[in-house]
């Protein structure tokens, strides 16, 4: 083992950091003798030094100001858990300026400030890695760059967010009501007060644009894909998947070319049991990827919590230490002009529900509509009779493009025996 | 992309070397764009080269002496694909004396072989790859031995012979015989005409020996732990498990801590049908991890098959290329003198499956059997009743020393009631 120590600051002493400080804590001859020297922790900045973390650290590497490791010379990698926009972008590139390697989680900025970080790690020829920022502790990223390198990627499926995968895995299993379980989960702390982030998709479609530079080389803005969240998901649709259609509902993150188009997109997915994906159950998440010398592989762990995801920084870490000077792709070194389909150009099968009024010709007046759009049924089925009631009636259908599927939606709502908003949920 | 191209050379164009040639042939440019550097597939040596593999070839770069591959000072990584011990061995020594990094499938080698083939790579300053020995095309060895390097690994359990997987999984699903699967098998080519090797657990434990390695830094020989296969299984034992016990069975290999001490296992076992390993179904692979500081990971996917395996092999080509100079951990340089247990002193819960004379007394005495040796029972059912005949007794145990247990069973065949052997499958 050599004497000269790697020197590791840590920036962001919350649930993230306080996990790092923990894994060097119980760790440390292990990754010690992984890389074959000394590593040391050797600044931990945040503005709160003096609440407990409940983790064991040295009171005297504890700061609040931050250029105590951004103007450390001898602090080779910086490790960013504060988390949002600013200051931790500034802290990056200041990082990354001064010569310095960096770890991050921070799938918000990366995902939207990609170009910026990455170019400037290429022009300082430093490495920024961020393994956690997708997935938590499972191997992820690394595999898919890696491992996986010899593939061009077909299709990248991913239940990436543990909150809505909770809830629509609670919902089944104990038969409830989205609401009931939100509030539940909110409650045992596996979704947020304002839960918005995670049940609308936003946290899913963060995560897809990084699975999308690494296994397509292209980086897709937020704005230019389709992200539908799990709010309007009922227990009904989730039991009529399971009983009728041998089929689980997920938010799934969508990468996947299609006659040479690349298709991006965040929704709710019927996916049939027999598939892997569909034992991804509760707070885990799992990703499948397709790649076109392997076939399909699946990654699957915890994929948030303070110890998963400080394994992978950790894990960044070693990495870096055992390959500073290793060429890392981070994809193309200017986007891609690629064709990105619109979500109206996808084609897929649909489940639908509709409400409407038990009447006679209401089927028939339907069912005219889809067929005027090109859509056609796979199997119809009303369960309830309620004379002059609302009921609700289920529809799958055959391939179908969105746009046709979107202009039906639109139609069948004006009709006056239909109530309600009509769901739709694709199938995978 | 710099002029200086990496030359390889591949040893061995079997099924799993025309896959490598087909993968640079489908994905050259992509390659190359990873790594940054022109790739040449230099030389391509097998005894045979006039069989047509279908699949492109510059047939000026066949030939039939080894010789044109190692004694070429251009050529910088080697692809072992030949199998067996030698003369693989001795290519492979040979190549990393001449500066050669070396990529390899051969499990069988390197479960034999571990210590001279690591120590002459050290001694030479050069990398050995051997991520298709295990697994096939699943990101595992690599995810393994580096985006899990902060965690000391409690457990590996992988179902990784999609032979035997195969064969329980039809089993189960179409409630056959196993003569009769393994018969259907052989004619589909997903099993060898001689079997023992996939079936008796043999293949199975070579690749525990490499994740054993990886996972916790030991060296197992194969004789110093328990392999035992699935020709005993019956349907009787997959459906009771699955309609009385919910759990299937699977052939799984077993490398975990339990107080303090490194049980390595490959045997049949009973998985409850919630866990996710239940879910690797057919010809698929795949190993579950649980890290002290992740938690639980799976990685799944195909583990054989020419396509899957050569994407590991070219993945590895590219890792190389990518990091000649990176430090490999193989495990400790000498075997760790550490604590192995033997099978008997593994405690877990058991099914027993004995065939009886339906006689009054017959279960008075068995139980009597399992209560001397500390045995209890969390359940028994017997199913048939046909006075004086012969019927099937099922059991489940609590947890209990396989050596109490295999006491137990030698006392018990002795009864005069107990005909046939009995069948002992342990639970996860």
């Amino acid at each position: 083992m050599t004497d000269n120590a790697v020197n590791i600051g840590l920036i962001g002493f919350g649930t993230i950091g306080s996990g790092v400080v923990e894994t060097f804590n119980m760790n440390l001859p292990l990754i010690e003798e992984k890389v074959k020297r000394k590593v040391n922790l050797k600044k931990v900045a945040d503005l709160d030094i003096v609440t407990d973390r409940g983790v064991e650290i040295n009171p005297d590497i504890l700061t609040t100001d931050v250029k105590d490791i951004l103007d450390d010379p001898d602090i080779s990698i910086v490790i960013e858990l504060i988390g949002g926009y600013q200051p931790a972008l500034k802290f990056i590139l200041e990082a990354m300026e001064k010569g310095k390697h960096v770890v991050t989680a921070n799938k918000a900025l990366l995902a939207k400030h990609w170009e910026e970080i990455t170019d400037c790690a290429r022009r300082n020829q430093v490495r920024i890695s961020f393994e956690a920022s997708v997935g938590g502790g499972i191997p992820l990223l690394k595999p898919l760059n890696e491992s996986l390198a010899a593939n061009n990627i077909q299709s990248v499926y991913g239940i990436i967010n543990g909150t809505a995968n909770y809830i629509l895995t609670k919902m089944a299993e104990e038969h409830r009501d989205f609401e009931e379980v939100l509030k539940e989960a909110q409650e045992k702390g596996y979704a947020e007060q304002d839960p918005t982030f995670d049940i609308e998709g936003h946290d899913t479609a963060q995560k897809l644009i990084i699975l999308t530079i690494l296994g397509f080389g292209v980086y897709v803005e937020q704005e230019r894909f389709h992200v539908e969240g799990i709010t309007r998901i009922t227990l009904e649709d989730i039991e009529f998947a399971k009983n009728e259609l041998g089929c689980c509902i997920k938010l799934l993150a969508i990468s996947t070319i299609a006659n040479g188009k690349l298709e991006v997109r965040v929704h709710p997915t019927l996916i049939p049991e027999e598939h892997l994906l569909s034992s991804v159950n509760g707070v885990f998440n799992g990703v499948y990827i397709i790649g076109d010398v392997v076939g399909p592989v699946m990654m699957y762990g915890q994929g948030a919590g303070m110890m998963a995801t400080a394994s992978a920084v950790v894990g960044d870490c070693i990495d870096l230490i055992e390959g500073m000077d290793r060429i890392v792709n981070y994809g193309p070194e200017k986007t891609k002009v690629t064709n990105i389909k619109d979500i109206e150009e996808v084609e897929t099968k649909y489940y639908l529900r509709l409400t409407v009024i038990d009447k006679p010709g209401v089927l028939h007046e339907i069912s005219g509509i889809l067929s005027d759009l090109d859509i056609s049924l796979e199997s119809v089925s009303q369960k309830k009779r309620e004379k002059g009631q609302e009921v609700p009636i289920f529809m799958v259908t055959h391939e179908a493009s969105e746009k046709n599927m979107l202009k039906a939606i639109e139609r069948i709502e004006k009709l006056d025996s239909v109530k309600d908003e009509t769901v739709f949920i694709r199938l995978l």
